[in-house]
């Protein structure tokens, strides 16, 4: 039954749960790779099915915008569009549209903005971004919400609760289908008093899951441990939790600590296409001298197509000389680390033994 | 035994053979995908099996420079270092540098360049160049020769056959490795008397196979295939023939017919990166505004992992936003497609169905 959460253990404040959508199950803790405009940049879908993905985030004001509403329902949906028959989250497009900082214009029905392509005027409401999410087939859809850049004052933050409740509600009464799930997000910067009561006014419009947005927007990253932490215990235990935008190592570890389900950012990826490669024992950078003349693999406990394949020499000199190959290779592999951390981590919950894992 | 060449079947001029090297057979006639800094654009080694390519090209003059002979040797040669256990065919470093006209100087001995990414100096003799893919492992590598742009003046070809000639017989002198082949090249532009002294005087120093050069460089179509043709005519029956820089679909069976067996370009790869897919029916820009509503596979008729997969739609999609997804996808269908081509001639030659299967 598509939206069924199910929580399977706890260790601490970690939980390990079931989620299951319309195209397939999500065991939590669970990494969404992000695939902006249709494509998680790089690698295909049968890439992203071996290193282990289980469901994939859309961006909603990229697809608006191209290809648009129109050929992603001639093509029967974004799932056969991109060839991506597991879940699909989509994001609704607000966080997106508030970075544009100028070249948008909200008021209480919605937002205006200018198109970052062609400068051609759009608009979202929360009604029209909910229609848009359900007709292109997504797993799960996300509200509009009002995302704010911290730090911020306190009046931008109230207004943005405030905004983001009232179109909650709107969203709520705009959903129509069935395989599509909505989730509500929680908004409130770093302001806890601002968090309780987003998180109370959202919860109250009854969710089958919620987020917490808003952080990892310019804050300092204990600032944001202590805001996710603390929101995460705002939300009811029965529900899957969003947490936007984090997709380091220690953000992930941190975030499952504090009880958070699902993750998704463009970290591993664009890492990936920068020559950063991630690692259990932190990021190296491939452009390092040292690295042109070492034969040993990425990360030598990876079990990847990369690392089993390919030196760290061999990737280094594919960066410097700007091939193509490069790029594709090392987001397959930090994909495919972050997915491996995560399985390990539901293991580690299910066994009781996260707090040794995390510190490991 | 490496080296070992067969011919199976010829049909007119046409010829179906096999050809042994020390990392596997080549059967011809064979195109040979470029992998110039040591990375076939795009493509994973695995890739390459699964779209049939059975021997890979690499540039001199680029693995010279980056990442250079020690590194490669340090790595175990370069299949080691790339990771493709194939044949691989080396160039001499000759087209590219003579391509580099005001940044070299050619004497007797050698050429002096600079290197296009730092301008430091290097020095390429004929002993040099066969000491370096020897070095690096190639299964193939070819001669030191002086290429002329076309059109030229009589002088500079006579000059460029002369030197050519020279040089192969150090070349030929030069060689120590049993694993390497070394194949000449016939120099001459579109005057088929040089030619003829060119072939003459190469084919005298009785390589293993020889290559066709100095063709494919500003020239007009039917120029070159004259001049390929009646240069393959001057060429032993028995040695593999090569003709280089060929790669579009009419080219390649024009070729063919003129009773040539290998070729390389780097059009098929060069296309897939810019949105210009390869079919059997002719060439499809994909930036077309058609292509964006068009859910049909870019090739019906071919059974590529990009075809059946993925719509022309998508495709579109992907170029426009210029997703690296695309280019990777279409470069392996257009290598695939040649890849197809290729067995579909060597069929139609063993069948003695080669003249039906060119016209069809």
């Amino acid at each position: 039954m598509s939206g069924r959460f199910t929580l399977l253990a706890r260790d601490g404040n970690a939980r390990r749960g079931k989620l299951q959508l319309a195209h397939g199950v999500v065991e939590t803790p669970c990494f969404m790779p992000v695939g902006t405009a249709a494509s998680v940049k790089g690698l295909t879908p049968a890439e992203l099915r071996s290193a282990h993905a289980q469901i994939v985030l859309g961006n909603t004001y990229h697809l608006w915008l191209r290809p648009g509403r129109e050929i992603i329902e001639a093509a029967g949906g974004l799932h056969r569009f991109m060839a991506w028959d597991g879940p699909i989250l989509t994001d609704s497009g607000g966080f997106q549209v508030f970075s544009l900082e100028s070249r948008r214009e909200v008021d209480d029905d919605g937002v205006t903005f200018r198109s970052h392509f062609d400068g051609s005027v759009h608009r979202f409401t929360p009604e029209n971004v909910v229609a848009f999410q359900e007709a292109i087939g997504s797993d799960v859809a996300m509200v509009l919400d009002v995302c704010v850049k911290l730090p911020s004052e306190r009046e931008r933050l109230e207004e943005s609760v405030r905004l983001t409740t009232a179109w909650a509600r709107r969203s709520a009464y705009a959903r129509a289908s069935a395989s599509t799930l909505l989730f509500g997000i929680v908004q409130g910067g770093l302001d806890l008093e601002l968090r309780a009561r987003s998180a109370r006014e959202i919860v109250e419009l009854d969710f089958p899951g919620y987020a917490v947005g808003g952080l990892s927007v310019g804050e300092a990253r204990e600032a944001m441990y202590a805001a996710a932490r603390a929101t995460a215990a705002m939300l009811p235990e029965e529900k899957p939790r969003y947490l936007m935008g984090v997709g380091t190592i220690p953000d992930l570890l941190e975030a499952i600590d504090a009880g958070l389900d699902l993750f998704d950012c463009v970290y591993p990826t664009r890492c990936g296409r920068n020559g950063r490669a991630m690692t259990r024992d932190g990021d190296l950078n491939l452009f390092n001298a040292g690295f042109t003349r070492d034969f040993a693999p990425l990360d030598a406990r990876c079990d990847c197509a990369t690392c089993t394949t390919f030196s760290r020499a061999y990737l280094a000199h594919l960066f410097r000389n700007k091939e193509m190959l490069g790029p594709r290779l090392l987001s397959y592999h930090n994909v495919y680390l972050v997915n491996d951390l995560m399985r390990d981590a539901r293991a580690a919950i299910e066994a009781r033994e996260w707090t040794r894992f995390r510190s490991g």
